[in-house]
């Protein structure tokens, strides 16, 4: 791993890293929060996954969770939403497929397959660098994301019970299979039989039996995506049919930009702080 | 003036705005956050001028300032660092000079002096249109700034007693007429003749008998500009010769950047608030 900067900030340590991936064979670069802590400390990790078109850099600019996460002793990891790299294919022109749009999938179809691999990274590559380079508590491990980076955070929780002790999201894409973002990238990705979209969609996971721990999301109301692409209804009622504790807020006047996540990020990372204590081990 | 984006954020309106200006006779852009309010209240206001090469939209996306002012019902106001547009005289390739860069000094050397005329517009033409077009009560201004702007601060307070309740500063350059980046920019906007500087130099309007309300500044001690741009001890000196209660505190570890300032940001607004409470007119 190398770093590529470090700053002091609100009394922790912002840095940028990158390393060879296996899963995606690229450079990834990824960026890590570290409060000052105790020497010898393990802390807890708040994984934040971002969406379309963002890079590490938004959230770390622009997500104000530095604060909160150093007030709860919470290291805050924010990955690439794609693998980067003039080797790897795109679709230029398109902001919603290709690089930046990595949509968290393990890719099946050519050209797709050999790069685009950002379940495995988030999933196994990823956990394993910040457990080996950083002061982590990897038995304490919370997620959330915006966007493409909510579906991602709320499908892979899905998929992975036991690993996070809650999960939550803004304004997430709930049902890929059912709306223009994901139809086109899940097709393109997975190939046009839909089934195998399935367990990279939230709701298909929650019909087919899957849980989440502990679920808070915040989506505002003056989203321009709400309707076409994020149908947030869709999760309070699969929610509701499945029995999962969910508190789904809607958000008055607010839109889908880093002005509407930063203002509930703290709240999230409060809320998380709770689930991450130690005591709530037993 | 023109709305150019208003969007919800922390329970108030981040917008940014657009005007012709007299000062400068050009288009200038600027963010104000006004936090909701009663209607009828008249809140107060803080300014913010940014540093070399930002615009308003650096400390509107990085500063992580809206949560305090929302608590505290604090308008923020932060200007364009110089005026802009293709007729606007420019020294291309040159990061500390014209565009971005103009040093809230209102120039007298040509080709500068029909443009570059950031003291009138920040001191006269902004603060009328804010107190036009915003629930604000001008009679409660605090003003701060980073590096260029914690000059522009620190001069522009400096030279108009009773208009500021509260000044503060991040990383500024306090002494210009003795530093690279000063020299180079009173130089050439106000030409040869160093007498002409000192009304914009913060420690020669000091030596002169100026005097500030209250002051607060942080410094990184890892800051790179530290040695040769900044040189806080001299204010510190200045400060303590003429008397100037002030609070100037060497930040270990931190740098330059917008990690810095926000990391401090929210405490120096705490810090302003007090002093811009009703009571304190008393």
């Amino acid at each position: 791993m190398e770093v590529l900067s470090q700053v002091r900030a609100f009394g922790g340590t912002q840095g940028v890293y990158s390393h060879t991936s296996e899963a995606t064979g690229t450079q990834m670069t990824f960026a890590v929060f570290v409060p000052d802590h105790q020497p010898g400390a393990r802390l807890p990790v708040l994984t934040y996954l971002s969406g379309l078109t963002c890079t590490h850099a938004n959230v770390m600019e622009k997500g104000e969770y530095r604060a909160a996460c150093a007030k709860h002793g919470i290291i805050f990891v924010a990955p690439d939403t794609s693998p980067r790299g003039e080797d790897v294919p795109d679709a230029s022109d398109e902001y919603d497929f290709g690089k930046g749009a990595g949509f968290y999938v393990d890719a099946t179809c050519a050209p797709w397959s050999e790069n685009y691999r950002m379940r495995s990274y988030i999933e196994s590559e990823l956990p394993s660098i910040i457990a080996r380079e950083f002061p982590a508590d990897m038995h304490r491990q919370s997620i959330t994301g915006h966007s493409m980076g909510g579906h991602g955070a709320l499908t892979i929780a899905l998929r992975n019970p036991g690993t996070y002790r809650s999960v939550s999201a803004f304004a997430p894409i709930v049902a890929p299979t059912h709306v223009p973002w994901g139809e086109k990238a899940l097709g393109r990705y997975l190939g046009e039989d839909a089934a195998a979209w399935r367990e990279y969609d939230a709701i298909a996971l929650i019909e087919d039996g899957a849980r989440l721990p502990d679920l808070l999301v915040d989506q505002g109301t003056a989203d321009n995506f709400l309707e076409e692409q994020l149908q947030t209804h869709r999760l309070i009622t699969a929610c509701e049919e499945a029995g999962i504790a969910a508190r789904i807020r809607m958000q008055e006047g607010y839109d889908h930009s880093y002005f509407f996540i930063s203002t509930f990020l703290a709240e999230h990372i409060e809320w998380h702080a709770k689930k991450l204590a130690p005591a709530s081990e037993s």
